[in-house]
């Protein structure tokens, strides 16, 4: 474990920190002993057996920062049983990846010595997490010096002083010169090679190397359809016949895409060791509250919550609450086309370069608009699912996923059907498409990289400053570190950056027949997207802690259910057309049934296709396979052992 | 263990026979000899540590009965041994379902004593029959006796004995008085209770329990359709606005009744223990050859096909001949509607009672047509099938059951969608279902029991006089009994009867909104299809050994696919109707717009539903995780104390 924080730091602390720990600044002294002891117990006691240490701050003129920082780290040995404990899994010596022991680690692959850097960065931060996450409270009825802060045998300590605001905030720190190292791999140089992934991983985590891996796998897949869209746009085709073939060539090439990630992200998941992982037993997440009472399944007490109190919660607030912003957002949707309808005849009535500029604002205004509505819905969806109080953490992200992607759909696309289907004017949306998509993508970026970084700089600087007051020319570049680092915004997860490329693959799928232009755009977006992205995690938010993931999750299952729809959009937009409606002169109603029929078949098409191609690639599957029959063997040789005893 | 076998037959067999292994006549002695030590050797040399005896017949005058028949039974203890390898789950002392070990037997509920009556008859049965196929060859490079029957270290005696056809067959024995007490509680009572699942279950295991579950489950969901289904022909409603009602109805009951099954399955198959039962890793199935390589899983020796090879067979001869079955079936179909115009145009010639019962002939003839080409194309299926040489059975099943499926699919409802969309003829229509659904349940209740039953009652009473002219009246019930079952049909699985399940769910629901009366029909056929079910599984086939299941497996992605295609018949059928047509007098392509939409909604609210019902019932949910959480609790403390020691 190399650890770019130089040790001589050895008058703050005097091992690698890795985690940062920010209790409030008013905490009472007799919490922090507790805490600090409970943190460095034995493990046999119900201890962490971690390491810790104060940040001492030098006093300030006047301005007192926070003194109660703490850094955690652990020893390598603590770090190798705790690796057991979260059941990571290694590469064996044989190649496959294996559950980690403490007892075999001998055996793993690039296991020498003492095991010096067998575990990433990552891994270590994610193992220390864990640790502290499942440091439970033993027969203390409340937490030290707050008689209203109630523990219970079996609490959380940790997520209690969260939810109770004591423990302001825990995070990973950076780690200087391998995020250098990363950083000038990964984006640093002007390259036609693909992302570090492995290397994003082994500092970010599993989870986050998904996402990337995702938006490059999505890239390069969208390059072919960009290479054919080209011609449609230069010669301007307007050929239907044309289109047809595009979109057809679209529905397969979106089915295969799809399913081909599933085996991509498996085989990846499969390097990481996440794809056999099993989840643990879920605790309740921090913000869950309810009468004590006792779990079914672990037998523990904890809070109970009626689920008919929360199946309530969810069917009489959430869903209305959900169908009153789908109507609003059709409203403000409907004020749209009014202000367009104006716009246009104003224009009309005096055609200038004015006037002509005019008709680019409603439509910009709008992209405006939805962009806002989009923010604002997202705080109020996050209120409300925390209201609905779910259990796990799980639970609560596929709720608030659902919420905020049904009205995203309906906010980014509303008005491109209503255009495509009822006003039937394929120009306007063309157009209509263009705009957002391109006014979309600035304002994403603008406001997830560029805007965060340039405050992030000023607050910088001003740290800086503080810091060179504070403590002369000393060099202390840990505190300095941990004081800036404390200061930056958190990264709230992918959640944000899938939602992204899920809407731009509904602006390339939904009206891919229209137009095919919209593919280069996206492309183009996202070369420039790969580059903001990992420029923002790198400088623009704090250390996020690593997530094992083996797949996108959710994600998966609503790119596929946009990609059913864009076979039925497609379909529908055929049926429109001019020249498809000239092949029937006499009988509009056998068009549609054709259409209908072509529709059904190609929907058909698609469940063959995805329940054709395995999910697991083959060599994968079998190195599964052989796990799973290593595991049963010896299992039975163990039974066999004992019989014979 | 309470078996019906008298064990007083101490002259042929000291221990209670509960399978039965036939050779072949012509054995060679050495292999018999070989054969039996090495079924009777110990475990720890490779041995499957069972009890076994001959079974002697007396020579008789001229006609010679084999002699190479052998009853296997085996000790308690080594039962409890074997439910343990072969993963049993058990009820355990605080109602989880829990794998048995023998180390912990006592802590298992209804574990009296030496565990006496713990194990169900099914269950030993198929304990034994595990043990056999897993006895595997050694230093042995063929069976002794048997040059050209090579064995390799690892390689099943038994399968391969089976496949070169030195074992005829084994199967286990029917327990007369169980056997009785099961029958008089099944079917031998006219009765208005539920069939005893548990004690079917308990004789001839998960497998087929579920399907009888499934069978009665099916019947009491179409009542409520039967029953809204009568009045629609008894007051003749031709009214399409009822039918529209009911064909929702129907919609809305067929998704809602697969979810729900799912879940009466899940409940079963916890309280059968199979619903956590891991299979074990699967061997190659007994017909699967190749050149002898290395399996990449257990890196054993076992024969190796390539996959390209598989792969061709399917897409180059297997699909061709499918699609080239599915156009003969098309020309007879056509043939069919020609026999139908000549016998209308007779009758309309010449009017009278011998022309009119003529209008029928085509029909039933064309149903018995279908039928026999049904058997035909089955066994063409199984041969093709073999022959694509399938490394596992499941794959060799899946593969079968979808050709066949397919196959029967258009057989069956061809005419019905052509008589429906291209002739556009309800009347026809509703004549060609009843026509077809009598005609088919008729000759299926005939072919599938009365028949085997008549030819099976002849043959017992020559085996039954043959034995008592061979022994005069000497009593011995056994030798009697395994002579007589000896020569019993086999029964091939569930397949048959889950197939035809399927095609009666496809009368009902395809075009329900037409016939409302084919679920009184389907109802009426499934009351007497338990009972002769039961009756043949009970009387007609040997007993078959019980296979654990955890659900229908297959079927269920079948008959849902089924009633997604039910959603679009049934739409199309409404848009067709006339009074439809009469709400939108001035443009039908409005009309069909309207279908289309409305039923892309009913398949988008199937979608939703399916996906909203749990698969797995809260409790059985609540106490799968328990069993988890206990089993992870137990892993980490093993690894705890071993950290301390």
């Amino acid at each position: 474990m190399q650890l770019g924080l130089s040790v001589s730091d050895s008058d703050v602390s005097s091992f690698t920190p890795l985690v940062v720990l920010e209790l409030a600044d008013d905490t009472k002294a007799e919490a922090i002993t507790w805490l600090l002891n409970r943190i460095r117990g034995k493990q046999q006691n119900g201890g962490a057996e971690l390491l810790v240490d104060q940040l001492l701050f030098p006093a300030q003129d006047g301005q007192k920062s926070n003194q109660n920082v703490f850094v955690v780290g652990s020893t390598l040995q603590r770090l190798l049983k705790g690796a057991e404990d979260v059941g990571l899994f290694k590469e064996f010596q044989d190649g496959t990846m294996r559950g980690f022991t403490y007892a075999n680690r001998e055996s793993f692959k690039d296991f020498y010595g003492d095991g010096e850097g067998f575990l990433s960065d990552a891994e270590c931060q994610y193992i220390i997490k864990h640790e502290l996450d499942t440091l439970r409270a033993k027969n203390e009825e409340h937490v030290p010096g707050y008689p209203k802060v109630k523990l219970y045998p079996g609490k959380s300590v940790v997520r209690r002083l969260q939810s109770k605001g004591v423990l302001v905030q825990y995070f990973p720190l950076h780690n200087k010169e391998d995020l250098k190292r990363l950083s000038f791999s990964w984006y640093k140089k002007i390259k036609l090679s693909f992302q570090p992934l492995d290397d994003i991983r082994h500092y970010f985590g599993e989870g986050l190397a998904l996402y990337f891996g995702f938006l490059e796998y999505f890239t390069f897949a969208l390059v072919p359809m960009a290479f054919i869209g080209i011609p449609y746009y230069l010669f301007d085709w307007e050929d239907y016949d044309k289109y047809v073939l595009f979109a057809v060539f679209n529905l397969v090439w979106s089915t295969v895409f799809l399913e081909v990630w599933k085996r991509c992200s498996a085989t990846l998941a499969y390097g990481w060791g996440t794809l056999s992982h099993k989840k643990a037993f879920e605790e309740p997440r921090a913000g869950f509250h309810g009468a004590l009472g006792f779990n079914p399944i672990t037998g523990r007490e904890e809070p109970v919550y009626p689920s008919s109190k929360y199946h309530l919660r969810i069917y009489l607030v959430s869903v209305p609450f959900v169908l009153l912003c789908l109507y609003l957002s059709f409203y403000v949707m409907m004020v749209y086309f009014d202000m367009e309808n104006w716009a246009i005849s104003i224009y009309n009535e005096n055609p200038n370069l004015a006037t002509g500029i005019l008709l680019f604002v409603p439509s910009i205004i709008y992209a405006v608009v939805i962009e806002i509505m989009n923010l604002l819905y997202r705080y109020a969806a996050e209120f409300l699912t925390n209201w609905e109080n779910h259990r796990l953490e799980s639970s609560f992200q596929n709720h608030l996923v659902l919420k905020v992607l049904v009205f995203n759909f309906v906010n980014c696309f509303a008005s491109l059907f209503y255009i495509a289907f009822v006003m039937q004017d394929m120009v306007l949306l063309r157009q209509s498409l263009a705009t957002l998509l391109i006014t979309s993508q600035i304002l994403n970026q603008v406001m997830e990289a560029f805007l965060p970084y340039w405050l992030q700089r000023r607050r910088n600087k001003k740290v800086h400053k503080r810091m060179r007051r504070m403590m002369g020319d000393k060099e202390l570049p840990l505190l300095e570190q941990v004081q800036l680092e404390t200061e930056m915004n958190t990264y709230l997860g992918t959640f944000d950056d899938y939602l992204e490329q899920f809407l731009l693959f509904g602006y390339v799928s939904l009206f891919s027949c229209v137009y095919p232009l919209a593919a280069v755009l996206v492309v183009l977006n996202n070369i420039t997207e790969v580059y903001s992205d990992a420029f923002k995690m790198c400088h623009v938010f704090k250390r996020p802690f690593s997530e094992p993931a083996a797949n996108i999750g959710v994600w998966q299952l609503a790119f596929e259910t946009m990609s059913i729809i864009s076979v039925v959009t497609n379909c529908a937009l055929i049926g429109l057309s001019s020249q498809v409606k000239a092949y029937f002169p006499e009988s509009e109603t056998q068009m549609i049934l054709i259409v209908v029929a072509i529709e059904h078949v190609l929907l058909a098409f698609k469940f063959i296709l995805a329940f054709v191609i395995p999910d697991v690639p083959k060599h994968i599957q079998v190195k599964l396979a052989k796990l799973e029959f290593d595991s049963l063997e010896a299992l039975k040789k163990r039974t066999t052992v004992s019989l014979l005893k």
